[in-house]
C-alpha cells in the first residue's frame, strides 16, 4: 500500500510548458474529436451530431450552463441557458428548469449574406473546448453563397470569477471580401424548452451603452434581468439599438477589405430575483461596471487555475482517459452551485432538458464524493439544499401516509415529489405507462443520509452536522419507523413494495437487499448522530427533539429495527439475494444477446425483463460498493467476489442504466479484473463525448461523471479510509504510467502520485 | 300557423338607411358594451377583462380566426391566429391547432415613447366590432408618460372575399405632439399556445416591397408562409427592413406636428402547405398582386353583404337580443370553412385555445342546422370532413375491439380519437382524473348520422349522399352491430357502459335513453339509405358493399336491433328514464342551491353528483328536441311536457354545460313557457358577450351560438318541417315586435316575417 503524501507544496501551479508539450505530442482522435491533455477539439462539423455536440460543448460557471449551440443559430438547434433554481410549472412533470433568454446571438452579414453553416461552404472548421480555462472557441473559414471568403473566430466563456458575467467575441477577417459587414448582437427572449417558452416579456430597452431585457416566468414568477454591450475594436463604427419585442439588438456596420479584420466583443450580465430584489437593475449596474472582454477573461482564467489546483487528476500514458477524466470533472465543476445552498446538481446538470433539471440520488451517491474530497464547501451547499427541501419531504411523507421526512425521488425547488406519474404516448391508442419510482424507489432517503455521513466523516464539519445534517438524518429515520413493517410470523422487520437500485423490477419487490441494508445502516448512523448531538450539543438536541417530536422511544425503535431488519444474506453461500424470490426468477444468459444495440427491457418488454434475473444496474453490487469505503457489512473481498460472479454477468451494463459502468469499474478493479475495469471505466468516460448510449443530446450524464472520479480514486487508486486518513492500493490499467490526484481529509490535503512501476505490496 | 313566404324579392339588399336609423336611436349598454343593431361597442378598457374581450373581438374569414388582442401588445395578452387544419402534436391531448405567426404587430413610438395602454393615460377609448363588414376598430386618445396627446385609430379585418388577405390600418394624429413618430410593422414568428411555440423558423427576408416569414410546425411539418407590406399615406417616408430572427419588421419614421395626421396600412397574406406546395412563394405572389387597403376592404364588405343576405336574422323590440343573435351568427360564419372540406368547426371555433381546436358533437347537433338551412354548401364541407376522417374512426373502432367506424369524441385532422385520457393536476399530490368520454360517449357516431340525414332532407343533395353520406351512415351502423349487446334473458338489445349527453353520470351507465334511441334512429335511417342506394345507384351500392364488407345479413341485423333495442320509456307515465336506475338515485332540489356560483359537480364532487338525479345538461330532453323536428318517437307535446316537468328542474342549467340553455329555450317555447324560454335564450346569447360562465377567455362557445339560432327558429319561430316545407308556430317573447329570418329548403328560400300582433291560431 502506498501512503498518501501530505504535500505542503501542493498549492504550486502545475508547470504549463510541460503540460503544453504533452498536448502537442500526444493526441488521439475519435468521433471527429481530437483529445489532447487539456483540450477537446472537433475538426469537422456534422449536422447529424448537432444536438450531441451542443451538449458536449456546454460551458458554465456553477450559476448557469449554456449548451454549445452556435452564435448565429442553426436550423432545429437546441440552444439552452439554464440557471440553477429557475424552475417553472409544466404539465405532467410538474416543474422544470426554464430555458433562460439566450445571451449568445451574434448575426454576421456580409453584403446582405448572413453567415450560417447550412448555407455557403465550410472551407475549414475547428471547435475547441479548453478545459483549463473554460473557453469555447470556433474557427470557421467560410465561403458565402455568392463566393466571398472570410474567416470567423468565435469564442465564449461564462466567468468562473463572477457568475453574473459572460463574454462572446468574434474576430471577422476578410480573405477576399470587400464590402459591408453587419453585426447584430441580441438577447433572445424567446428561448424555449422544446417549444415551451416559460417567460413573459416584462420590459426591454437601451442600456448606456447596450441593451437590456426583463422577463418573468409564467407561474413561479421569477424575474430575470439580462443586459449586454457590444463593442467593436479596430474600427470606428456607430452602434444602433433596435427594440423588436423580446429581442433587443445592437447593430453595427463595418467596411471590410481583403486582409482586414474586425473584432466584436459582447459582454453580458444576468441576475434573477432569486439573488436580488431588482434583477434588471442589478444587470445594468454590473454591465456598467464590467471590464472589457480581455480583462473579464483574465479573471475567469485565474478562477479556473485555482479550481483545478484542487480538483485536477493526472493520467499519464493514456491521453483519451486523461482528457476524458478532465472533461467529466469540468462538466461537474461548471454545474456545482458555488454561492447557493437552495439548489443542487440535476441528473443532466445544466446542459440539457433531460429529466427537467430534477435532482435524483445521482447527486448524493455518484456526484458528491468528488466534491466532498476536493471542494467540500460545494458539497456542503448541495447537502444544505436537502435541508431546505425537508418541508417538501415532510409533505411527501404525509401525503403517502407516513411520518417524518421522505425525500422525493425527483426533487426540484421545494423538495416536493415531482416524478411524473405517467409516461404518456403520442399515439392516441398507445398505453399510458405508470411510473412507480415516486411511490416505491424509497432508498433515496437513506442515500441522502449516506452522503451526509460521508461528508461529516471527511470534513469533521460538526457545526454543519449540528445545524443541518442531524435534522435530515433524524427526520428521515423517523420516516423509516413508519415505513418498515413488522412480520410477526418471522419475527423480523421487512420493507415491502419497493424499487431497489435496479429498476427492471418494479412490482411486488419485497426486502430488496440494497434498500433494507441502507435503511439499517441509516438507522445505525441515526443513533450515533442522536447520541453525539446529546453528548456535545445538548441544547440543540433538545430543540431538535421538540421540533421532530423525538423521544428516547424512537431511539429504541431504531435500535430494534437495526437488530431485526431482514437482510437476505446467506452466510453459507455468501450470496445476497437481490429481493425476496429473485433467485426463483427465470435465468438469462446475456451472452446470447451480445450483438444487441438496445436495453434488455426494450428487447424483453417491461414485463419480460421483470420476470427474469436481469438487472438494469448494480443493486447488490451497488450495496457492496457503498459498504466498501468503511468496510462494513456485508462488504468483504470474498463476498464481493461471490456476488460479482453472480450479478455482474446478469447486469445490462451496456444499455441499462448509465449509472452502472463506473460502479462495475470500481469493483472489477478491486477484484483485479484489470481489463474489465478499464473497459467499464472508458464506457463511463465516453458516455457523453462519444455518445455511447445515443442520448447525449438531452444532457450530460452527471452521475457517470461522478462515478468516473470514484472509479479512478477508489477503483484504480484503490483508496480506502483509515483512522489515519486515506490510503491507496493501486490497480492501474496496463497502459497507465502514472495516476495523480489529491484528496481533502479532515483539514489536510493528501496527494496521491501512483506509478505503474511502484508495485503495490501483496495484500 | 303562418306559412312561410316564398319570396322572390328576397335577394334585395336591406335598406341601409333604415337600419342605420335603428342603430342611432336604440342602444343598450351592459358589461361596458353598447349594443346597437349591427355594432358591438366597448367604451372603456378594463385590463381585468383583457382575455374575455380578446375572445369577444375575434375576427375571421372561414380560413383563419384572430383574437382581438391589441396591435401594440399588452402584458400577458393572449394573442392568437388559428388557421383551420394547422394541427401539431402536443403532450396529453395529442394534437392542437397551432397558434400561427401573429400578423397584427404595429408598434408606434412617439419621440422614443412607445404607445402602450399600460403606460401613459387613456383619455378616450372606443372599440367597435362592425358585424355587417367584419371590421374591428379602436379609437384611443392617449397621453404619453411625458405628456404628449395623440389620437390613434386602428382598424383591422380578415377578408371574407379573399381568405388569404388581411389588413391593418392605423391613423395617427397629433393633438399637441411635435416630433418623430416611428412605426414598426412586424410578423411575429414567436406566437404560442399558452407558452408552447409550435413553429420552427425556416427562413425570412425582404419582399419587394415588404417582408416575409417562413415557418414549419415541429411535428406535423406543415409549412406556413406569411408576407406583409407597410405603406404610409400623407407623408413621404423611407421604409426600412430589419430581420431579427423570427420577427421580420418594416420601420418608418414620420415627422408629426399638432393637427397633423398620418395613416399607415399593413396588408398581409398567408398560405400554408395544406393549400399550396410552396406557401411562402404563394404569399409573396399574392402580396405583390394585392390592391391597396381601401380596395381590399371594399371587396370584403361586398362578400359580407352577400353572406348576411342569406343568414341575417331581424329582431325588433329587443336591441340586446338583436345584436346578440347577429354576434353569435357572426362568430359562426367567421369560423366556417368555405373552401376546405378536410376541416370543421371546433368547440371553441378559431377564437381560443379551449379544447385545442378539437371537433365534438357540438358541430353536428348544435352548429350545423344554421348552415344547413342558410348556407348548405358550408354545411356540406363540414360533413365531408367527417367522410375524410372515416379512416380514423375505423382505427378507433378497431382499437376498441369493434367493427366499422366509431367516430372520435374529440376529432382533429385524422379523425383518430384525441380526447385526453387524463386531467393531470399541477399539485404533485393531487389525483389524476381519468377522462372517460373517449371510451364511453359513443353517441357521437349517431349524432353525425343525424346531421347527415338532416342535411339530406333539407337539401336533397343525392349526389353527396351517394358519394359521401351513405358510407358514413352505413359504416357507423356496422359499428353499432358490434357495440350493442344482446340480453338473452330479457330478449332485448342493450347498450351498456356509456356516457349519455349528461356528463355528470359516467360510471355503470347502461341503456341511456338518449344513446339507445339515437342508435335505433340511426339504424332505421341506415336501412332507408341502404335501400335507397340500391334502388337508385346500384353500382355505387355494390362498390360500397364490397368496401365495407356489407351484405344483406347486416341489413337484417340492423332491423333486428331496431325492433329489439331497449328504450326505457314508460308508456303509462310517459316518463323516459335517463338510464337504467336513474330514478333510484338520490333526488335533489336545485332550488336549495339557488345562490350558487359553481356547477353542481363542483359543489357535490364528481362522485356526489353521479349519485344524484342532477344533470349537467339535457339528456332525455335533448332526445325529445332531436325527435321533434320530424315528430318521431318518443316526441309528442304530451311526452315533452311530462319529461320537461321531471328533468328541467333537475338540470344544472346555469353552471352545467353551456350546451343546455339554448335547448331548454326551444322546449320552453314549445311549451309556451315564455318567460323561461326568454331567460334561457338570453343566457345562451350572452355566454360570451357577458362572460356569463366566466370562461369566455378560452374561446367562443360555438355550440351555444348554433343552439341560439335553433332556439330562434325552432323555439320562438316554432318552425316544423312538413312535406310542403317548413311552417312556423311562433311563440315570440313579450317584448319582441318582429322576428324575421329565412330558411333554405330543397332549392327554395322561405322567408319568415313573424309579428307579435299576428296572433297565431289556436293549436
Amino acid at each position: 500500500m502506498i501512503k498518501a503524501q501530505d504535500l505542503s507544496e501542493f498549492h504550486q501551479t502545475p508547470n504549463p510548458s510541460q503540460s503544453r508539450a504533452v498536448q502537442m505530442t500526444e493526441t488521439v482522435s475519435a468521433c471527429s474529436f481530437i483529445y489532447t491533455d487539456w483540450a477537446l477539439i472537433e475538426t469537422q462539423f456534422d449536422p447529424a451530431q448537432l444536438h450531441h455536440k451542443e451538449t458536449v460543448f456546454t460551458i458554465g460557471n456553477g450559476y448557469l450552463g449554456s449548451r454549445g449551440s452556435f452564435e448565429e443559430g442553426y436550423p432545429r438547434a437546441v440552444a439552452a441557458t439554464l440557471i440553477h433554481g429557475v424552475f417553472d410549472d409544466v404539465p405532467v412533470v410538474y416543474t422544470e428548469l426554464a430555458n433562460c433568454p439566450d445571451w449568445l446571438p451574434l448575426m454576421i452579414t456580409f453584403n446582405g449574406e448572413r453567415f450560417r453553416l447550412d448555407q455557403g461552404e465550410i472551407l475549414a472548421y475547428e471547435r475547441r473546448l479548453d478545459l483549463r480555462s473554460g473557453l469555447l472557441s470556433r474557427a470557421v473559414r467560410w465561403r458565402s453563397p455568392s463566393g466571398s471568403k472570410v474567416d470567423l473566430n468565435f469564442e465564449r466563456f461564462a466567468s468562473l470569477a463572477d457568475e453574473h458575467a459572460l463574454g462572446v467575441r468574434c474576430q471577422i477577417s476578410s480573405l477576399d471580401f470587400e464590402g459591408l459587414v453587419e453585426v447584430q448582437a441580441s438577447l433572445n427572449g424567446y428561448s424555449e424548452n422544446k417549444g415551451f417558452n416559460h417567460w413573459e416579456q416584462v420590459s426591454q430597452g437601451k442600456a448606456d451603452p447596450g441593451i437590456w431585457l426583463q422577463v418573468r416566468t409564467r407561474n413561479s414568477r421569477i424575474e430575470l434581468g439580462m443586459a449586454a454591450r457590444l463593442t467593436v475594436s479596430e474600427a470606428e463604427s456607430a452602434i444602433e439599438v433596435s427594440n423588436v419585442p423580446g429581442y433587443p439588438t445592437q447593430t453595427t456596420t463595418v467596411q471590410l477589405s481583403p486582409g482586414q479584420s474586425v473584432t466584436v466583443d459582447k459582454v453580458v450580465t444576468v441576475f434573477t430575483s432569486r439573488q436580488v430584489p431588482d434583477p434588471i437593475q442589478a444587470a445594468q449596474t454590473k454591465l456598467a461596471e464590467l471590464p472589457a472582454y480581455p480583462d473579464l477573461f483574465k479573471a475567469n482564467e485565474r478562477a479556473w487555475e485555482e479550481t483545478w489546483r484542487k480538483s485536477d487528476v493526472v493520467i499519464e500514458g493514456d491521453i483519451s482517459a486523461q482528457l476524458a477524466i478532465r472533461y467529466n470533472l469540468f462538466q461537474l465543476i461548471i454545474c456545482a452551485p458555488r454561492h447557493d445552498e437552495q439548489v443542487s446538481i440535476a441528473a443532466k446538470t445544466l446542459s440539457g432538458f433531460g429529466y427537467r433539471g430534477h435532482v435524483f440520488w445521482d447527486t448524493e451517491i455518484f456526484i458528491l464524493p468528488f466534491f466532498i474530497y476536493s471542494q467540500p464547501a460545494l458539497a456542503r451547499n448541495m447537502l444544505t439544499y436537502r435541508y431546505h427541501t425537508l418541508d417538501g419531504a415532510r409533505r411527501k411523507a404525509k401525503d403517502s401516509g407516513y411520518k417524518g421526512a421522505m425525500f422525493a425521488w425527483e426533487s426540484a425547488d421545494t423538495g416536493d415529489e415531482v416524478t411524473p406519474r405517467w409516461a404518456l404516448p403520442t399515439d392516441p391508442y398507445g398505453a399510458d405507462i405508470r411510473i412507480w419510482c415516486r411511490d416505491r424507489e424509497i432508498h433515496i432517503s437513506a442515500d441522502v443520509a449516506y452522503a451526509i455521513w460521508r461528508y461529516w466523516q471527511v470534513t469533521r464539519d460538526d457545526a454543519w452536522m449540528r445545524d443541518y445534517g442531524a435534522e435530515i438524518i433524524l427526520d428521515t429515520a423517523v420516516f423509516w419507523i413508519s415505513r418498515v413493517e413488522l412480520n410477526t410470523k418471522d419475527e423480523r422487520y421487512e420493507i415491502r413494495d419497493v424499487i431497489g437500485a435496479d429498476e427492471y423490477h418494479e412490482h411486488d419487490i419485497h426486502n430488496n437487499a440494497f434498500t433494507n441494508r441502507m435503511v439499517q445502516w441509516h438507522l445505525e448512523k441515526a443513533i450515533l448522530v442522536y447520541d453525539w448531538l446529546h453528548a456535545h450539543f445538548p441544547e440543540n438536541a433538545a430543540q431538535l427533539e421538540e421540533k421532530l417530536q423525538l423521544t428516547s422511544k424512537q431511539r429504541s425503535r431504531w435500535q430494534d429495527i437495526v437488530n431485526n431488519l431482514w437482510i437476505p444474506y446467506d452466510s453459507k453461500t455468501g450470496l445476497i439475494e437481490q429481493f425476496d424470490g429473485f433467485f426463483n426468477l427465470e435465468d438469462i444468459d446475456l451472452r446470447e444477446y451480445d450483438s444487441r444495440t438496445q436495453s434488455m427491457q426494450d428487447i424483453l418488454g417491461m414485463e419480460g425483463a421483470s420476470k427474469r434475473q436481469v438487472l438494469k444496474q448494480p443493486d447488490v453490487l451497488m450495496l457492496l460498493y457503498l459498504m466498501r469505503e468503511s468496510q462494513e457489512f456485508p462488504y468483504s473481498l470474498e463476498t464481493l467476489k461471490k456476488n460479482w460472479n453472480y450479478y455482474a454477468p446478469r447486469t445490462d451494463i451496456t444499455y441499462g442504466s448509465s449509472l452502472g459502468p463506473a460502479m462495475h469499474a470500481i469493483l472489477a478493479a478491486d477484484l483485479d479484473l484489470s481489463e474489465e475495469a478499464y473497459e467499464r471505466f472508458m464506457q463511463a468516460a465516453m458516455v457523453d463525448l462519444e455518445n455511447v448510449r445515443g442520448n447525449a443530446d438531452s444532457g450530460i450524464h452527471a452521475a457517470s461523471c461522478g462515478g468516473l472520479w470514484q472509479a479512478l480514486v477508489f477503483g484504480f487508486g484503490g483508496v480506502q479510509l483509515t483512522q489515519d486518513g486515506p490510503i491507496a492500493t493501486p490497480h492501474l490499467p496496463p497502459k497507465w504510467n502514472r495516476l495523480k490526484f489529491k484528496l481533502y481529509w479532515r483539514g489536510d490535503w493528501h496527494e496521491f502520485d501512483l506509478r505503474a512501476d511502484a508495485k503495490p505490496p501483496a495484500l
